[in-house]
Parts: structure tokens; C-alpha cells; sequence
């Protein structure tokens, strides 16, 4: 089969064996999506070699569980050993010796085929697209917000960041008449919903002292989370979602003379997502900017790296 | 009176009027405290000016409430404007017109009389002496940690710097039966508490790869925020007390991949600081270096902040 593959130097479309396993579900991938922890893998982030890909949507061909077959899925990406104490403890997802679907130890979803433990997959309402399922990922990582920090509706909340993440998790925060505020430098991303457009502002928009009760941060970038400290009010929260690699340089006297707390969020739930995309809440399909081919795997990759691009998907179908 | 001023450049013992209000309590002061704190705002700290000192005990001689006059007591620092949004919402330390004894805008304790306003007094019970009293302050900021952060019995807790703020924190934290580790490099200042000796180790000695459910950050170091990302597990806390003021370089992506909160603490409450000591379950005279007269304050604060000092007072009573 195809696959887009990482050597350590350079991914490249190339020709491997198509996967097998007595214990996994074999799914025949129909789209996969292109994160920004893709970009820090090709920077070098976890050391991994393999597939890459971990936002994906398809349909299992082979399982151990054969009423899985012919179903169409999205599937949760840790691969946690299910034995150890933070596994018992309900925190698989910090297991530390999982495998992490295309991140970490584990082939990932830009390819033909890819294999999941049965206990990862989640079938996707007929309601939903290929266009529309394979958002589950991201989005589930921005309903995670929600399961770790209660946000109250009178609450405001900055989004520091307009990429992919901050207009899911913007998107998200405000379900509950939060009054949600997306800071970032690109208004035309904020209208993509069309009659759900987002409330935005540049940061030099913002009002001089002006005050929040939560900033997430989601632009990955030091002056994002210098940013968010400014903004958020004392015993308020920043909730830390990007895992770009960055060496901020912070005086964090800030944190215990204000008495903020900084909370970092990883993945969240899938059927939480699915949900919110079956009954319409949340415009993921807005968020796309185009779909390539497997074989151009690269040149998609160099259209997502762009400053302002938002989510490119791989069609691996038509093989 | 006697008074420890600092004018912006050095801090001197100087006669200054004796203050006199029509709506705060004059306090004679018996003991100050010398903290950290103190030495920030010589560095430059919130471009303080004025008598330093916000550790102390003394008895009331003037009051516009006659009931205070005679009464021994310790005082909270901060004197919020009780009219804005924050002082409204119970978060009166945040108040941000707020003046603060010793360290913004009110002249400080370490001096023969300070003013403070009624509602920030507690009356001192008969069975303290002063050198256990004047340890209200920092011991209400140990039991902050607790007003914000639940730290389960069961749990484990390390506490990095065994300083005075340290060893404060590692006696409060253990009193529900946690498994409080305090890391620090002088294990001499770890069995003063005589049979009540706190369990410590040096940072090198800490088990490779052990982690702990709550970190307490209380060396004010770049180094030991590193070291608390490396203990705290995933999920875990870092509670950072210190106000320490240093430029910190840390990749925060580890925040958002093993879900780490960093939550910052400050001032806390003195009730349950003064009704700790009265029944004996923390021990703060054996934290007690040495003892000056207020017209030693400059030996003293040399003393204080020499490596491994932990605490020096000022006795202001006989002049």
C-alpha cells in the first residue's frame, strides 16, 4: 500500500507492506488530517520514525470483532498498555509506555490502511461526512478543555490564536453563552462559519487593562502565553493546549502574585465530538482548505506549513 | 520612632514621625519578621519606598475601635479599597488599588509603630509568645496553598527549597497524614523541629523516574521549577509559592502533554495559621536564627540573607 512515511530526514509517499494483526482492527483509510504536531515531528519532536497521521476517518475491513467490519470509524489515538497505575487509574492517556497513532511508536493514518486496538474505535453517525468525521480528533482535543476546567457561562474567555485549534476550542467554550473572544491577526478565518461567525480581535484591538476569567492558549508561540498572562485576571485560569515546542522566557513571580493557575490540556473525548458535529453545533467543514491526493502527501504538507493556512486533508481513497 | 526605611537606593534605621491615623489601629510593634520578600523590594520590587516589614506581632495602643486598645495582635498585609469587583467578589487580596504593609504604598512593621486598618487585626491567644506569633504571616501564606488546592491524604507531596517558606509548607502539608517529601540541600535545617523532624533528601538523591501527585515550588530557582516539571506526574500539580522574581526558560509543551497545572499562591488566611501553632502542630521557634535589635536592621537583613539563613527578626520593643 501507500503511506506517507518519516525516515528521521524527510517524509515521503512510498510503497509498504499493508498491515496485519491478530488483535487490531485493520480500517481502510478515506481521510486523513494534517496537525501542527505533524510539523513538530519533521522538526524532530519524540523521535518518531513511520506513517505519520493521527485525524483520520475510515472503515474497518478485518477485526478481531468481526461486528466491527464495514463500519465506519474515527478512533482515539493513545494505545495505552492498560495494566500499569495510570492506566487502572483512569489516565490512560498518560501511560508511559503507550503508543501514540502516528505520534509515537505506532504507524499512523496517511496511508492506505492502519491498525487500532477495538477499544480505540468509535463509529461515525450516518449523519456525519468523511469531511465532517475526520475533525473528530482536534475537536475532541478542544471539548478536552471542558473536562478538566468548568468554564460557567457568565464567564469570558480569550482564545489567544486563530489557527485550526483556537477556532474549535472558540467554537466550543461558547456552546454554553460563554462570552468567548478569538485573539488573532486573521479576521477572515473568524467569518469562515458563515451566520456562526466568531468574535474576534487583533491583539493590539484588545482594551487596555482589560481583564479575563480564562485564556487558552493556542498559538504555540511565547508571545501567546505572555500574552495570555497579561489578560487573565488574578485566580484566573490559562489553560495551555498547543505542544509546540517553544522555550518560553516568563518571570513566573506573575503566577503566585496573581494566584493564576496555567493548566495544560492534551486529547479529550470522541463522543462528546461526535455529538456536537451530528447536531450541528460546531462548523468543522469551514475549516478546510483543501484536499490532496496521497501521492501529493508533500506538497500538502508544504500548503499546511504555511503562516494562515488551515486544515488540509489527504484523500487516501482513490488507490 | 525608630524606623528601617529604604529611600530607593539602601534601607537605614532612621527617626520618622510617629504615625498617627483617625481610621486605622496604631500597633506597637514587640517582633518583625525578616522574609524573602524584603529582598526583592531592596532589588527593586514594586518600586517600593517606605519603612520596610510585614511579619510582626504588637499590641494596640491607639484604636477608632477602643475594644482593640491593649490587645495583642498580628495583622494581614493587605488593605484592599472594599468598593471594587474584586474586593466585592471575596478576592479582596487582588483588590488592584490595594496598599500592602511594607511592600506597596504603606510603611511597613519594622519599626517601634505601624498602622494598619481594624479589619485586618486578629487578637494573638495568651498561650503564643511573641516569637511563635510573629510567624502568622508567613504560616497563613503555607496554609494558602490549602484555601486553593485540595491535597488528599493518600497523596504524595514534594516540596522544593527548604527554606523558611519550605519548611513551613512541608509542616502544614503534613498534618492530614500526606506523604510530604521536602527536597532541599541543607538537611540540618530538616530535624531543628527535634522529634518532629521533616522527611527531606537532596535533589540528588531523588529516585530516578518516581513521580508525585503535588509539587510546591519554594526555592524561587529557574532550576527548581525544572526539577518540579520533572517530579509532578501526569496530571499532577505544581503549586508555585514563590514570588522569587527570575526569569524562567522552560518548554511548556510538557504542560499540555502530561496535563500539568502550575498554580500560583500567594497570602492566606491567619485564623487557621494562629489556631495551628496555639495547639502545637507546627513548630516555628525552631526556625528562629537569631534575634536583633531594630537598630541592628541592617546586620539583620545582611544575616537574612546570607545561603541557608532561614529566620531572623528584629526586636522593636525596647526603645
Amino acid at each position: 500500500m501507500q503511506a506517507f512515511v518519516f525516515d528521521g530526514q524527510s517524509a515521503q509517499v512510498k510503497t509498504v507492506p499493508k498491515p496485519t494483526s491478530a488483535t487490531e482492527a485493520l480500517i481502510r483509510v478515506h481521510l486523513a488530517g494534517i496537525c501542527t504536531t505533524d510539523r513538530e515531528i519533521l522538526k524532530g519532536y519524540g523521535q518518531f520514525r513511520g506513517t505519520l497521521g493521527h485525524e483520520f476517518v475510515g472503515t474497518v475491513e478485518a477485526c478481531p470483532d468481526p461486528g466491527w467490519e464495514g463500519r465506519r470509524v474515527v478512533g482515539e489515538i493513545n494505545c495505552p498498555c492498560r495494566s500499569c497505575t495510570p492506566c487502572q487509574n483512569g489516565d490512560s492517556i498518560h501511560c508511559p509506555s503507550r503508543q501514540v497513532l502516528g505520534i509515537h511508536d505506532k504507524d499512523g493514518a496517511m496511508a492506505e490502511y492502519c491498525l487500532l486496538p477495538v477499544a480505540n474505535l468509535h463509529e461515525v453517525p450516518e449523519t456525519l461526512s468523511d469531511r465532517q468525521a475526520v475533525f473528530a480528533e482536534p475537536l475532541a482535543a478542544a471539548v478536552a478543555i471542558l473536562q478538566r476546567i468548568p468554564i460557567p457561562p457568565s464567564q469570558t474567555v480569550a482564545v489567544i490564536g486563530d489557527g485550526k485549534l483556537g477556532l474549535l476550542v472558540a467554537q466550543v467554550l461558547r456552546l454554553n453563552g460563554a462570552h468567548v473572544l478569538l485573539i488573532g491577526r486573521h479576521p477572515e478565518k473568524w467569518t469562515r462559519m458563515g451566520n456562526h461567525a466568531i468574535e474576534g480581535m487583533k491583539p493590539e484591538e484588545w482594551p487596555t487593562g482589560q481583564k479575563v476569567d480564562r485564556v487558552v492558549e493556542c498559538s504555540g508561540s511565547p508571545e501567546g502565553l505572555r500574552f495570555a498572562l497579561d489578560l487573565v485576571r488574578p485566580r484566573g485560569k490559562i489553560i495551555m493546549k498547543s505542544t509546540v515546542h517553544a522555550s518560553y522566557i516568563l518571570d513566573f513571580s506573575r503566577l503566585a502574585l496573581h494566584e493564576i493557575s496555567l493548566e495544560g490540556s492534551r486529547c479529550g473525548p470522541f463522543e462528546p465530538a461526535l455529538r456536537l458535529m451530528s447536531r450541528g453545533l460546531i462548523m468543522v467543514e469551514s475549516l478546510i482548505d483543501d484536499v490532496f491526493a496521497l501521492e501529493q502527501a508533500r506538497d500538502a504538507l508544504a500548503q499546511a506549513m504555511k503562516p494562515g493556512a488551515l486544515k488540509i486533508l489527504l484523500d487516501t481513497k482513490n488507490h
